[in-house]
């Protein structure tokens, strides 16, 4: 009954891709410009270097770290770069749109590219709890929608709660995460059983997730620092140290816990990589508490952990309980170390101050930011769920998720050379 | 009759580039020295920084985005890091002698490193034309005797038409492609089948290859940008911004028309790798140009739209009718987009200008700079062609071609694993 | 009567770690905090994106340089990031103890992080040589008795040799190597024959350690210039101009002689990766001569000879005649290029000089640095090798080595896909 091929994207989504960029075309000439660039010049370098390192991040990290399904290496990869192209020219508009536009125009600058790349970054998290069960023109609407939200949420929580831009911004992970797996949720599928079978890592592309990982791992203390102005000097070396002796200890954490929850004591390479960068996402979060050296790496080394159960047991729990199927395990990745990073914003401010009443104010501000952010993502993504479940998207079918060939040519490969 | 092994380059190869390294060690010993350093701190800086980035295009890039052929990837990759270290030495000498010989010493800074690295990227182009279908030796006097055609180029261009430096460089991929494919069908064996079985992807070199175009197409901003003087922020800023705007651009369209130029909507991989980059290509030749972002995403789009077509229909059609193979498809990804970005100056500068005069003689001057620039590339490619069909050279056997047999040792490779 | 399986390491490894890792936490509560940032600003940046690639060579580079191994990549890459985790922690830690203490508190900045990935990096060298005949529990245990050793060894040629500290810390490649060659030979296994059969290179993993060598040669010149003060241009220009040239000769050298040495005339991959860094090496030593650009050139492609040749005839001779098994050929890519750049120090010195008795004192001095390093190293080299034999550290059977199977979890890879 069911068609033997995947549903063909022939004339969907060229048109979808096309009619949007030229949407894009046309916004871009009523209202970008260039910044007239007047800052001094040590500074202008600084930027570039730092938005160069994001940008590895968000195309080649985000991009070969979801790599690692066996047969759907080149899917992850090539929509991870179609999508973050168009979330992030999308993200200069929205974010110009909210907080930069003057007399009718935004103004694009090195630092509104990096911020554009950041928003990117939330629809790229979004994009792996769907991953392998959609199409490109599913996760074309979805990163739209959510970096939209996204954009949004900070608007929401720089002008009513006073939350700094850099804070804002910093919520990516939580917000991420909970849309992602809410708009997973509200597309599941019964007939997928709980493990696909083409659902695993092969040898070959556990490397290349491995080497996107790394790479997302070496540069995260530029993704954690580049919103810092650069004449604050100590402010930039204590988010840059704290983030560099987080994201080792994290790394160490996932080994010890990947060995330890594994009967034989073997590690499981999918944990490692995911793992490593728990204690990055957990130290971007509270990147405006002053922190010391030793702080750092107890976050990162429970930020580890919290992950790497997360992974073997949280993950399993949620597709079995709410059918609510996580391919990257976004959620151990993202969603519970940046909660664990708002705690420690939390834990660490209120150890600081002396006086109870400052302590509670600010306990109450960060509940409010995080349950705002909770609120927007977990609304936002349920109904880009129902939105994406419509069938006219030419979902592929079951038996054809978590495989390159519903969208590659690759006719020589049907057989495993 | 044919002998049943590749010819074996034992004497050959290891005498030649020997001979060569130790010729450019004497040249070095008689006319390379630094440069005093005396520019001020900051500078120093920035150079370096865009100089690695450059560096990462030329090795680790272009040497992975030939990567793609099945069993021809060590080749590909070996190639072009022997080739590429020489070119670098042999372009610092040319260049020098040219352009900043003094008191018979030629200065080495990190500009001239830079500028050497682009040189060599000219050399490297053209090798992708005729990459399969030769041995090192060939790669090597192809890449010498087209670095130093190219510097005479840019030397004919500034001492003549006035062009300035950074316009004559920019000039290396229109040149680099149309040099290659001249050697290319010089070169051309009528015994070739069209469609040589191994010239084909295979799902893991497809990968490693994606990953050198990554990393191309993440620094492209370094390279159009890497130039322009340090005190002029605000060019600097908007020819990296349009160069990355016209990527993301490249990257949308090289989707978008391999999906719809396939017969089931299916994406190429090999054409995105490869169109993607042509946003970057176009937005390199009128960098000079004073460009807005919606202009940018413009010719970004055109430009991927041009290299995928090039690449799907132009390609064969150029091998079926002239015999013309193009290993790497560079007509499609660097000479395509190349004088798509020299009409995009052209159109830019002639609608800015109010001039009629002004804008006939500029238009005028163009011409002749892409007129001179065809001219000396064609004509030192088909000489460079002839040049190397000499029997002597050893050129492997047609059934030899894209194969790493031929070159390194895998005894234990001779099955498959 | 040997088990059937590798031995667990359930307990063990997670339970070293994790005591290793709070060990860590504790000190770091006593004694680190932040440098209170007061120098001006562009040196920050300078020394931030030249720490990035110094960590892109430790993480990434070391990392993939060992994926070669065809069933053992998981684990080359994992327990070296594992390993580089624990070594620049525990390297923040002792060489803030020895060098940069005050009022009993270690002060963290850009420039002791970069030296904390320097020191971790002659762990590194020296597990090469153990890679494969090992677990992960004496990897651990050898990097931090390493780093312990060769920072006491920089104390010693400071304190007593009045050493300068970058030249002192340039001996890294020297120190390891000995070190790791010392170890792999006190822990010689009778029942390994001289060529396991899983110790051999596969066309996948081979283009994986392609890239990771890759990542060093491109940013060695980083490596060796990033110590160099910021004021000083015209030393660091020609430093990064020196170690560039070298390792584009040492590249070409690689070629030439692994061609040349091999009966048909082919290449080794496994050569080139290595000995196309050797110049790097070789011109790491001798970085505080100063050096012109035609020796620079010299130096690469003797190191590239050196290297390649220890590769083909020195390594199996010293496996044959002494047991002592080298998995990485640390001798000929750190050892041999290493001791080359010592003497070429010594001849430029000495060359440079006109007064005799200072060319002897100079020549007396080098002599006592080497002789110090090499004493040290083989001496904790031995004793490690020594503690490390102890049965209790479960060390994997002879035919598990060089497996990943018994350290990761890969239920689905035991055919081969």
């Amino acid at each position: 009954m069911a068609p033997q091929y995947a549903p063909s994207l022939w004339a969907a989504l060229p048109l979808l891709a096309f009619l949007l960029e030229t949407l894009l075309i046309l916004l871009f000439t009523f209202c970008i410009q260039y910044e007239q660039w007047e800052v001094k010049e040590s500074s202008f370098t600084d930027i570039y270097a730092e938005l160069q390192d994001v940008s590895v991040m968000v195309f080649f990290g985000f991009g070969f770290l979801a790599a690692f399904l066996t047969r759907y290496s080149f899917s992850s990869l090539g929509f991870n770069l179609l999508v973050a192209s168009f979330a992030v020219q999308w993200a200069v508009l929205m974010n110009g749109l909210l907080f930069s536009i003057s007399n009718g125009k935004i103004s694009v600058s090195m630092r509104s590219l990096t911020e554009a790349q950041m928003f990117a970054v939330s629809g790229l998290i979004s994009m792996g709890a769907v991953l392998g069960k959609t199409n490109p023109i599913h996760l074309l609407l979805l990163a739209l929608l959510e970096v939209t939200g996204f954009v949004a949420n900070t608007w929401i929580l720089r002008t009513y709660l006073k939350v700094p831009a850099v804070d804002s911004i910093m919520m990516l992970h939580i917000f991420g995460a909970f849309f992602g797996l809410m708009t997973s949720w509200a597309l599941r599928r019964e007939g997928l059983e709980p493990r696909h079978s083409k659902e695993k890592v092969h040898r070959k592309t556990g490397l290349f997730s491995m080497m996107g990982a790394l790479f997302l791992w070496m540069f995260w203390p530029s993704f954690n620092s580049v919103l810092i102005d650069h004449t604050l000097h100590a402010k930039k070396l204590s988010v840059i140290g704290n983030t560099y002796l987080s994201l080792a200890a994290s790394a160490v954490s996932a080994f010890v816990f990947s060995a330890l929850t594994s009967p034989r004591g073997k590690m499981n390479v999918v944990h490692i990589q995911s793992s490593m960068l728990a204690g990055g996402v957990a130290m971007g979060v509270p990147m405006s508490a002053s922190c010391t050296p030793w702080v750092a790496v107890t976050i990162g080394l429970l930020a580890g952990l919290l992950s790497t159960l997360g992974f073997r047991y949280f993950k399993p729990y949620l597709q079995v309980n709410f059918g609510c199927h996580d391919t990257c395990s976004i959620l151990s990745v993202h969603g519970l170390p940046g909660i664990l990073g708002w705690m420690a914003y939390m834990l660490i401010e209120v150890s600081h101050s002396d006086d109870l009443s400052k302590s509670l104010r600010f306990t109450l501000y960060l509940m409010c930011t995080l349950i705002t952010t909770l609120g927007v993502s977990l609304g936002l993504g349920a109904i880009t769920g129902v939105l994406l479940k419509w069938r006219g998207w030419r979902p592929p079918q079951d038996r054809k998720c978590f495989d390159d060939q519903a969208f590659w040519e690759f006719p020589h490969l049907a057989v495993h050379k």
